[in-house]
């Protein structure tokens, strides 16, 4: 029995991304942007910790609180050691926990934060993460001065961050009402220009088991909404749920599909990173549920967790991917 | 207020290390170990995994469980993207939250396992982490067939794994009783070679704060043990607390220390490490309580936060202290 008993809300949330994003279909709903990606550090890096301290920030700000009424941050990234999370985070004071789960970071995050709140072990949590392109780029491909030509399956890793701040079911309009971890599973996917395949059996084994134990399927969901799959990944995905029977087709939609236009931003199979659900979710989905327009909806945040040197030594693919379901 | 109160205790834990470590003062004190310190892998990182999937299969052993009756498994590692977890425990289909926390990974494992237990979130929870000596120096420094100089103040990696399944109190002799997460604290430390002295302040920010709140002060405990600060870390760590008004003399040991013989076994200031705290935890400290000869204890396991590049690129060395007090 996976699910978790949840019943805690979002207080508030806030995000910040980069310049790219906000040319993007979501635009002006993201709460800042900086043209240059720099968010005035001298490097990729510490520009990802800025951005992700502002999130945090802007999500304080929309509710009156300070880093002193956090109990506890649970924080996560795709840099080497997490190091955006905890420099980011130097100087707030707050107690800590460090996460990874490549970009199901937000998801593990907002449940972990909840299984505190609905627990009352603390009052208040947050949960934050955040991705940069040219971090990532750096990290797991080459600088992009480099100009290297990327594939058509590849996605795009999104400058973004997004912060959650979590409290009781009475302080927020959006409840956080179930939880279900995910599984570490290895579809022996070993292209790492197609992140979505490799992350497509992950997110469908969380979705399957989910279903089943809730006795619940698809239509009962105004969305069920991938972390980043992308559009190959979201493919495979829907194909991986019709063999086992459930159909998601209409109420599906994937966070990577929705940063980026297709057609115009040259971002291939869509959006991906830790940033990217958490700015998704945090910048169009939950507000969309606050003015009524969403009322129940699966949140499925979806990681890779392979790194560089893992897939030079020629291992496959490990992805997990974590549910939420959110209501009004 | 920072303490969560825990009703927990440990059904079973498990470990396995390398030949470095069954030399030392613990020796046959280890669940098992490898004279190669290949665990039959082709490279050091899969020797890494299956090192720490071989010590959750000890554990299981020891308490006749199996994967399936674990509802959910907290682990990381300090590789790159925390592949030992990923890839160590893939086809064991636990649910999986991956978490980074350095070398203070155990004591957040077993904190959040425990508080999913308290809690009736779910019944056993699972928290393992891993270190491996040839794995770690190639990420961090270079490949140990270089044979680069080592400083008096550098500490070395355990090649070690250990994993703890943790359920309601009633189900083991140990108890946790209480913990206390870590505040990410930078003490402006930037020598790689010293992170004994990285690690302290936050060691010490998160032991002041838990004699302030619970009262207490540290001859109320059997032991009050560090994580892996090392002989240099200790010494400072002893005077920090002093300045804060706290003498540990007496009641202070460190995993580090204890791992290995300083005189003997070359490894300069103790050793280090995931698997360090996490090995002498499972091998020494917990079998004590078990015999009645320790009975109420602090364990504080330290992180140092930093990556390679943030050193690199001129950052000092962030640090994280996690408390644990457990009880027979």
């Amino acid at each position: 029995m996976g699910i978790i008993n949840l019943n805690s809300s979002f207080i508030a949330y806030g995000n910040a991304v980069g310049e790219k994003e906000h040319e993007g279909p979501l635009s002006d709903r993201f709460d800042m942007h900086d043209k240059t990606d720099r968010f005035g550090q001298k490097t990729w890096e510490e520009a990802e910790g800025e951005m992700l301290r502002l999130s945090l920030n802007i999500a304080l700000n929309k509710c009156g609180l300070t880093f002193e009424d956090i109990d506890a941050l649970f924080a996560g990234d795709l840099l080497n050691q997490c190091t955006s999370s905890a420099y980011g985070f130097l100087g707030c004071n707050i107690p800590y926990f460090g996460i990874y789960g490549a970009c199901s970071t937000s998801a593990e995050g907002i449940m972990l934060a909840s299984v505190m709140t609905t627990n009352n072990v603390y009052n208040i949590c947050a949960a934050a993460t955040s991705s940069h392109n040219c971090a990532a780029e750096r990290q797991y491909r080459t600088p992009i001065e480099y100009g290297g030509q990327r594939s058509p399956t590849a996605q795009w890793t999104v400058t973004g961050a997004g912060s959650f701040i979590i409290g009781g079911s009475g302080e927020g309009k959006v409840k956080i009402a179930l939880g279900m971890p995910g599984r570490v599973i290895d579809g022996g996917v070993r292209d790492a220009s197609n992140m979505g395949a490799a992350m497509a059996p992950a997110v469908a084994d969380t979705c399957v088991r989910f279903f089943r134990e809730s006795n619940t399927n698809p239509a009962d969901y105004d969305l069920v909404l991938t972390g980043d799959l992308g559009h190959e990944g979201g493919k495979i995905f829907r194909e991986l749920m019709k063999m086992d029977g459930y159909c998601v087709d209409g109420v599906y939609n994937d966070c990577g599909m929705i940063i980026f236009d297709k057609n115009t931003q040259d971002t291939h199979a869509g959006g991906s990173g830790c940033g990217c659900a958490a700015s998704v979710l945090s910048a169009y989905i939950l507000p969309e549920m606050e003015k009524g327009r969403l009322k129940n909806i699966l949140f499925v945040a979806s990681g890779a967790m392979m790194s560089p040197d893992s897939l030079k030594q020629g291992r496959s693919i490990p992805a997990i991917g974590h549910l939420l379901n959110f209501k009004v």
